[in-house]
């Protein structure tokens, strides 16, 4: 399986997602700066795929601020919490960087020791997860082959190898189980179109793409079987923030009494969150929607309300499932 | 006011919605296929206004045709065929057309009195539907002032003059009740960041622009006050076609008790179709979606499921307002 995420001689290799789908490259970030851009530019984009980079920041930083054995911790605090400030959202970024501190005191090779656990750990718990969520979609969804939906992009790309919704997908068509696969474009910055149509392709799944307010006609139309998203960030009431756009097609997929299913990691679960009202929501800036591809599409000095994410309320959920099984 | 469609020396003269908001600049139609083109490719779009050129075209076509004083029917009949099928799910456009058609009798110089009656009316049926869909927000609303959310563009572009849900806006925000207009881009050709944006800023209206997904979470969000939208055709159970994304919009105002509100002419009722199932949705080419002012966004060769409308059911319709009144 590949990987869009590795750690090479000190430096975080990631596939650089602003370049897809046209070009395949990859970013070496020797840096925690350089780190913290590439997460603030969705170079490196996907809770889980962020929370390990950051994870891997505060290593780098770790080793920059070790002289002669002595690691100076309040340096080192201090990248961390701007690493974990670099987008607020998604719970797994500071979960992945608490993590790695808890680590701090054994020095610089134990905080990289608890970041390459992350790393390796990610595939395997993102497989979990989706075999736990493909198991309940054949459950709870009678058709065969089935017709997916799903947004933004929640595959290897989010993470390290193999995705949560989109592994979803994917443990589901190589079960031969996938007649096809509708996804929103993710305005604005066209996750979707870029990066799901991308993956999908590789990996051989029959797909089409649509515009993010398409879904919820498509789910009236009878179109689809089953919505499988990912999460940034899972509340102690099982409210779920996702990308813009997750909340109108659990409206639809609840109209259409279409199952509405959530694929994360456990480490992006906040229970320190009792609803979706206390989560913050990202806001970006006015130019992601004004412009495309550097060509203005509205008229100069627009103003924008550009939510990065949206809340998607419990009860509107069939289930949340994670590597330790189903929740709701 | 401003006029966004007129009949000059035997020409449809429009303003070019395919320039904006980058150009302001006219369009001279002299030919049948220019007006099928001009309607085709969304230079002249909005229910309202493909029904006024349509007739106009059928003008031409009994002008054309007309050789001693005698009026080839047979020809003319055809090219109102071909016109009234340039765009499907618009009701407005074949109610034109055959509205001029009952006046073929009576020559080519009948037949243009009778679509230039309907050039002529349609700034005054746009008024009085907006007054009377004003009166009603009012109404529904306590709110001042007014945070209203609307979805494409329903102005004086997507009409001869003033326009039907931004008619209200313009209505309620001359009444100095309006206190921000939220509305989405518009996927996927923009109408909302390229033509509502240009007409609330020309009207000195404040206003905001979001991807469309974002409508549903300002909705949740408590920003939103009411939602006026337009249409395309009215079923007779009260159905409503709308552009694509209408139906999120929907589903997100019933859930935040928000009212939803559709202004139209009458001639956008059609109690020929008895539910929203029975109407013909147009589904347009995918690089419309794939590419974005020529640039690929998406994989080379990309599936795409792409319809211009989706149909909103009547049970989430607070009211339906044409110039005759509100219904439901």
């Amino acid at each position: 399986m590949a990987r869009s995420l590795a750690w090479e001689d000190g430096s975080v290799v990631a596939v650089d997602q602003c370049a897809l789908p046209h070009d395949y490259r990859e970013l070496r970030l020797r840096t925690v700066d350089e780190v913290i851009d590439a997460i603030k530019r969705l170079a490196i984009r996907g809770a889980p795929a962020i929370g390990v980079a950051g994870a891997l920041a505060v290593a780098i930083s770790a080793e920059l601020h070790t002289v002669d054995g002595r690691c100076d911790l309040d340096a080192v605090l201090a990248d961390a919490r701007r690493i974990a400030d670099a987008r607020p959202t998604a719970v797994n970024l500071s979960w992945a960087v608490d993590r790695v501190l808890t680590r701090l005191d054994g020095g610089a090779a134990a905080v990289l020791a608890e970041a390459l656990a992350i790393l390796a750990e990610d595939e395997d718990r993102n497989r979990a997860a989706a075999a736990n969520a493909a198991a309940l979609v054949l459950r709870l969804c009678e058709r065969r082959p089935l017709r997916l939906l799903t947004h933004c992009n929640t595959g290897r790309l989010a993470t390290v190898a193999w995705g949560t919704a989109l592994g979803t997908i994917r443990a589901l068509a190589e079960a031969g189980h996938v007649e096809e696969v509708l996804f929103g474009e993710t305005r604005p910055l066209l996750q979707g179109a870029r990066l799901t149509a991308w993956e999908l392709a590789e990996a051989g799944i029959a797909h089409r793409l649509c515009v993010d307010s398409a879904g919820p006609a498509a789910l009236a139309a009878g179109m689809v079987d089953c919505v499988l998203v990912g999460a940034d960030r899972v509340c102690a009431n099982g409210d779920v923030a996702n990308k813009i756009g997750t909340y109108s097609l659990a409206l639809a997929a609840r109209r259409a009494s279409v199952p509405f299913v959530v694929v994360a990691p456990v480490s992006t679960l906040d229970p320190t969150l009792a609803t979706g009202a206390d989560i913050e929501i990202e806001q970006r800036s006015a130019d992601e929607v004004t412009a495309f591809g550097g060509v203005a599409v509205a008229p100069a000095g627009t103003a924008v309300f550009n939510p990065a994410f949206d809340v998607t309320p419990t009860d509107l959920i069939t289930a949340v499932v994670t590597e330790q099984g189903v929740f709701g």
